[in-house]
């Protein structure tokens, strides 16, 4: 299968490298490659602390294009850029190339502008899945993995004992296809919990705050959410 | 030690009984006492099924008295109403009855006024904890339970394997005795997880959307967060 990951940050980095340890092709796509390519991860800037260069020279299966190029080839995206610009990137990407195909959201769109905590925007009565849904109409846009670090996404076995991946999504079929993927990284058919429709993203969504809490009382991210009793 | 539990709902009078089992003296506030016992459970009321009179003689133990009256005679409080009421509820309650008392709340400001799925109001940037705790700056505010069915706050092992009560406040001393109301009902010391001050409630109750959806989904509401990893 051919994925685009659009977003280069560490959670897009993350999943294009286990993408294609399994086997698929995978263009990263970014605003502008060459300034990608060019980038320092200079502290500050929000850009993982690897530069993007020097992590492609190690991944070099892994391909960068424009967030429309990437789209445009890619037969399954997946949305890892920060919730916050992800319309704004998906809106580069071009509708055109988002129609018909499953698109993973796996952001979640923290606002950081008023500092600690961040707040999440939209929430409550809508999420950031279905904010996507609504703009694109033609994805098919499925929720997940959204509620954990991306070194779990992709190896849930760092995590001991059951836990649960949530899905979200209007598109029964979408659904099935994103569940063959999570299995095909390490999920179990027994962790994958369907909440429902798209809607049901914001549920998913407003974990994170306790998630972002428990990260700072834990001092790691290697944890994962599990419904006992499910 | 007697507890004044506010609230007459299913919440409050299970909170109620188990706490008389345990040997506390046990008052439930409620706006109207002569109201309360002479309300019929009718559907469509919002009220339990079965009429507080018709509870009340079964459970000769549990007092009935007016918010302020519980409150001040109570060592311990339980904010059990409705979070959308709860302030003022606690202003009834007086604010001089709550000075320097443990102010249990397990109450989540669900909105249901514009249909399901219900809001949370406050959220994201605020919270019932927080909101609480600064109207009544005297009241040491401890948010738990508010996470999962009443029958399982009272009662987890309902609910078979290792499962989570979070805990948020500011007074440590409140939230050690907390923790020991929690180990009478059940809860062993490593299913308790400090999440830190009572900012932390807000991570707590925006847990509440995807309970909801995960309550429809599995048709039971025998089943609990667990983080593992933690």
């Amino acid at each position: 299968m051919r994925y685009a990951v659009l977003g280069t940050g560490t959670v897009g980095r993350t999943v294009a490298e286990r993408l294609v340890s399994l086997g698929h092709d995978v263009v990263l796509g970014t605003r502008d490659p060459a300034a990608t390519l060019t980038r320092t991860g200079a502290a500050g800037t929000g850009a993982p602390a690897v530069p993007y260069a020097v992590w492609q020279a190690g991944h070099p299966r892994v391909g960068l294009a424009t967030f429309a190029e990437a789209a445009r080839t890619g037969e399954v995206l997946v949305n890892a850029t920060g919730g916050r610009v992800s319309v704004e990137v998906l809106t580069a990407a071009g509708a055109e190339h988002l129609e018909g195909k499953v698109l993973v959201d796996l952001a979640n769109p923290l606002d950081f502008s008023g500092g600690w905590p961040p707040v999440l925007d939209p929430a409550n009565s809508d999420s950031l899945g279905e904010l996507i849904q609504r703009t694109f109409p033609g994805a098919r846009v499925v929720k997940t993995l959204n509620t954990m670090n991306c070194a779990v996404m992709v190896d849930p076995a760092r995590v001991a004992g059951e836990h649960h991946v949530f899905l979200s999504g209007d598109d029964e079929e979408a659904k099935g296809s994103v569940r063959e993927l999570l299995h095909s990284f390490g999920w179990p058919p027994a962790s994958i919990l369907d909440l429902g429709g798209i809607q049901t993203a914001r549920g998913a969504e407003m974990l994170l705050p306790i998630w972002l809490t428990l990260m700072g009382r834990l001092g790691h991210a290697d944890f994962n959410f599990h419904v006992q009793g499910a």
